[in-house]
């Protein structure tokens, strides 16, 4: 075992004792520690933006662009922001406990299903201070164990902020170890956590598309992927094109760098030489550029604009950024095909005031969302009402589109009998 | 791409597209399908019945021992009672296409959870011919496509099984490729299979650690580990010990080969010098051997028996056979420690009158099914009402236990607006 495995095992190791002490936590006493963790971040905010400071100062020194500097950046105004989220976890549900599915069955046995923690969570994410908290809060309503890998960058606020955690849980007579931080930037670090699976229960990888691989294809672990949109709207021959036009811009340009912004626009071809110049117009007008089809290239000419050729490539990138891809298609059929090509399956929208074909696309498209005249942008956590969100999974097993708490949960068989035996 | 990953590739791609024509069928076809497949099934039974032969002789001539060629054999009964199985699986409820949690969101899109099939399954079996009609029919059943690999020692009768059964989605219309095998040995083939993460969307290990650590391995779809079961039960200070007998008797030695049978018994030290020589005895006439404590084995003299020293690996084994480990613990928290350190999250239990003890172990015990006052047998889909069983899941995403045909299902998030922007 290199020095790293058996750093990362007694790590595990510690995190599973201490998720033992969690698990069976009445909700009062998680909600006393999560009011506890905001008093302490609280108490703790000088040391905090202080570590922040010498984390820019790095990052600035190293020649991180304008929007990574404020994406580490961690003022007053916005760890209050963070303190009061803890409020709003406080104030959701706790999923923990719930019995399920209670029966008395034929065998003689009394049977249920009770909703308990996951046990031990890892959480590899970017240079987001923010997270560190999110996370944690979200494991801990939920009665897991943590383990944060954040991005190096963040590597000082990580520790003040996991710090004042960890002060936070000892002070409610809980182990501190139900948060812990892998605090060195090590990436063989990161490789020996994907194969804990002795000890961690689930792997969740906040980021990128390389870290996402990294995580499918050296995880021993379950591993939720996602968080990586390649995201559609079909305006189909029946849409409204007029309240097309403010769908599609508050789908690009709303917030372009984030993973349910849009990437491809397919436009049914009956209404494409009518849509195309507009579309283009008025989106460029937002600043957005554009790769098309050649029909695309062609009808919207007449707006003045040519987009770069669209191909295979183009067409399979998430952008975050104000870049749209826009295909015509036949019919909804070749929308769809486009859709199970491409599609990361994320989200994926269709505007028509045809009720068959939005029916037809819901049954036929198979991503996260599928909406029906609505931007893609909706899939959140929050504006889905879950109240908080660890991730959005686009596969399909155990939880799929954003995650709330009970994706923090599983659980387990309880039977009951008279000293009952299998016939 | 070497030639095995090109031929699995095109094998995933038409498993995905026939899984389209699957996903929105109404349950009435599918119930018709799988009595098309029965029916396919009782035409096909000759040329089945011979090609089982063909498999039995060539196990025979390779050596293969009485157990492993029961195994293999289907005569005319047993293609009987699996052809009677798929009318009870035609019996059994429909999950696809249920909505879950519809609700009128604040901004104003109507949001809901479809239930649908997961898409493409992937399952690796061993040499039970059984498998290949029961997995496929609860895929089919649940709208999604398989790609079947059972053991080579089944091959010849797995080629006359899912040609029967693609024979009848043929005949009711459907593509044949919903079911499809791998009709060669080639084990480079089942790695290919592992990576097929494009077209794939879960798989199902059924068979020994061994293939269960390979899928944890190799996998870079999600997989669903399970099957292996060290499982305990715990005899309290407070356990009625006449009845006790008959419970472990159960447990132990019913049914010896499976996962779900007991490996190791735990004694509070409290009852131990009564407990442990009646235990012994009497298993020992059922035909147990056993694997002791220092304690175990200095109290089970006064019965004439003395286990064989019990250490960290016997513990950890998990005997399929009629072994069992003994050890004496010094209370129920020892127990539990025990149980977290060697068990593989299958089925534990506890016997007890004391109903603080009773709670306590169902609390602290944490596998996919805990009982008090029963025997580990029970975990089976059949047995919990699920009526029919694809894997026992010993992980804690997506399904845990028995999984009966909703894990075979994921859900998608429809949301519905009026040309609705996010704010």
């Amino acid at each position: 075992m290199t020095e790293q495995e058996s750093t990362i095992q007694a790590l595990g190791q510690r995190a599973k004792q201490a998720s033992y002490a969690l698990a069976n936590l009445a909700s009062n006493k998680k909600q006393a520690l999560l009011r506890a963790i905001a008093a302490e971040l609280r108490q703790a905010s000088a040391a905090i933006i202080a570590a922040n400071a010498q984390d820019l100062a790095a990052a600035r020194q190293a020649g991180l662009d304008a929007a990574m500097l404020d994406r580490l950046l961690l003022d007053e105004a916005r760890l209050d922001g963070i303190i009061a989220d803890i409020d709003k976890v406080i104030a959701l549900g706790d999923p923990v406990g719930q019995e399920l599915d209670s029966r008395l069955l034929d065998n003689g046995l009394r049977l249920s299903r009770r909703r308990v923690p996951l046990g031990v969570i890892g959480v590899i994410y970017e240079a987001r201070p923010n997270v560190t908290v999110d996370i944690a809060v979200l494991a801990l309503k939920t009665g897991n164990a943590v383990i944060l890998r954040g991005g190096k960058e963040t590597l000082a606020s990580n520790k003040v902020l996991t710090s004042a955690i960890r002060q936070a849980l000892v002070a409610q007579g809980l182990p501190a170890d139900a948060v812990q931080l892998i605090d060195s930037p090590d990436r063989s670090l990161v490789s020996a956590l994907l194969k804990l699976d002795k000890y961690v229960d689930m792997i969740v990888p906040r980021g990128g598309a390389q870290l996402q691989r990294l995580c499918a294809e050296q995880a021993t672990i379950p591993v939720i992927l996602g968080g990586i949109g390649i995201c559609h709207l079909f305006v189909d021959e029946a849409a409204d094109l007029k309240r097309a036009v403010d769908v599609i811009a508050n789908a690009k340009v709303q917030r372009p760098t984030v993973c349910n912004a849009l990437d491809t626009l397919l436009v049914h071809r009956a209404i494409a030489a009518e849509f195309i110049p507009v579309i283009c117009r008025e989106l460029a007008a937002l600043g957005v550029t554009f790769y098309g089809c050649e029909q695309t290239r062609a009808l919207s000419a007449a707006s003045g604009i040519t987009p770069l050729a669209a191909d295979d490539e183009s067409y399979a990138t998430e952008w975050l950024s104000l870049t749209l891809g826009i295909r015509v298609v036949q019919d909804l059929d070749e929308a769809v095909a486009h859709i199970r090509r491409y599609s990361s399956g994320h989200s994926e929208a269709i505007l028509t005031d045809n009720i068959h074909a939005a029916a037809e696309f819901m049954n036929q498209v198979d991503s996260a969302a599928v909406y029906v005249n609505a931007s893609t942008r909706f899939t959140d956590g929050s504006e889905f009402g879950l109240g908080a969100e660890v991730a959005v999974s686009t596969q399909k097993l155990h939880a799929r589109g954003p995650m709330g708490l009970e994706a923090l949960t599983t659980y387990k068989w309880l039977g009951t009998g008279d000293y009952t035996r299998r016939k």
